[in-house]
């Protein structure tokens, strides 16, 4: 499995991604699952994905062969707006699933991906969007400013709570981990090490940090998180005899 | 959609359903999904299901057909464990679904239930059991004592951390509640009112209540905890360039 998630804010993006992959409990590992590129000076974009791992590396290979070579009809360096990047990763991400289908048919094995595709080109505003397996896609809104992809709902809640697109890009940033780590303490299949983007409206600079399984900040704000979950739940009421009709 | 739990605690039973259904977003309707069987002195059993709503009901039906024939070779009155209820509520649910399979596959429709089972027979210690659609069952442990049918996720985190084998019945009655409405505020197909049954060790009376859709009782419910959750994430610390990696 997997978590990723990509908010969409007034000042700018924040991505978040774990690095846990399984085939199989017995086969589990790490992998990068978020990935910055920066072809031009005009443009950066942020991909992150979830589903078959053999397909979401071709799907990245095929990419850097189309950013190397000058003769390709489409890349990441000739889309001129973001969702064009997202349509271009989605017709890709169709290409490697349906090449391998019919042998991973034969398996019954699922080859789909999904991605999400944040960033800004030229001077578009910044965006993020969600390609679907079908290689069609979704963006966030104000309304609902985070996408997600993978494991949802363990961290849904928390999402839904506090992101607004107004908040600032560091409050989002730890909302979006505090989602993360209610993921990973549900679902073994996702965990750390995660890595972590923001982009400032306008920077083209993503900074980008890895949050390692041992670090103290991780501990801290596991710790923080659960304290302040056991302060709630213990001044929440009683279940009140004369608010309820016993039956 | 559904969202049901039951735990199984040093002094007694905490079993919570919402009562919303649903046959497509534009088929949204209320039943009872927590039902109380006391047919016999020694003994009571709570019910409560989630899956295909016909079979659930021609289930219950059956279970009242049996209950009413003293000629039936098997009923919640005369087994012996409660383990024996839910394999003997299994193998109804079963054969429902199997009298009715080869129609609903042939408009791809699910045909099966999931059930929990929970109460005491006899001297028995009280317990929890979980049914599968195929008639096998699990029950709680000291070390993990609820079951969740239905939509299981949202909710699960909190029941994760505030529930404890030791908890009192309404510590974990306000812990189900609340792990109930993280779940209907993410998912529309789970909503009120809700039935909670309380059981406490030897008494073989559920104490049994509706919470209603507009009780100011869920009002202040839901407040509190928007609230410690908005309060704990104002506390967790912003993300510490010092404690991550650049990359």
């Amino acid at each position: 499995m997997t978590y990723c998630l990509a908010m969409r804010l007034r000042d700018g993006l924040v991505m978040l991604s774990d690095t846990r992959t399984n085939a199989g409990v017995d086969n589990v590992s790490n992998y990068r699952k978020l990935f910055v590129f920066h072809p031009t000076a005009d443009r950066t974009i942020v991909l992150q994905s979830a589903g078959n791992l053999a397909t979401t590396q071709e799907v990245l290979d095929r990419i850097d062969r189309d950013l190397d070579d000058p003769a390709a009809p489409e890349s990441l360096a000739t889309v001129e707006h973001l969702f064009e990047a997202a349509l271009y990763v989605g017709r890709l991400s169709v290409e490697v699933a349906q090449r391998h289908r019919g042998a991973l048919d034969a398996i019954g094995a699922d080859g789909t991906s999904t991605f999400l595709v944040s960033g800004q080109v030229a001077d578009h505003a910044p965006d993020a969007l969600l390609v679907y397996p079908a290689g069609n896609y979704i963006r966030a809104s104000d309304d609902r400013p985070f996408l997600q992809i993978g494991e949802t709902k363990y961290g849904k809640f928390l999402l839904e709570l506090a992101t607004e697109a107004d908040v600032t890009l560091d409050e989002a940033a730890k909302v979006a981990l505090s989602s993360m780590i209610s993921t990973a303490r549900a679902n073994l299949s996702v965990g750390p090490p995660y890595d972590l983007g923001i982009y400032r409206n306008g920077s083209h600079v993503v900074e980008h940090s890895r949050i390692a399984t041992d670090s103290s900040f991780l501990a801290t704000l596991e710790g923080v998180w659960l304290k302040h979950l056991r302060l709630g739940l213990d001044e929440l009421p009683m279940v009140d005899p004369a608010e309820t009709s016993l039956l």
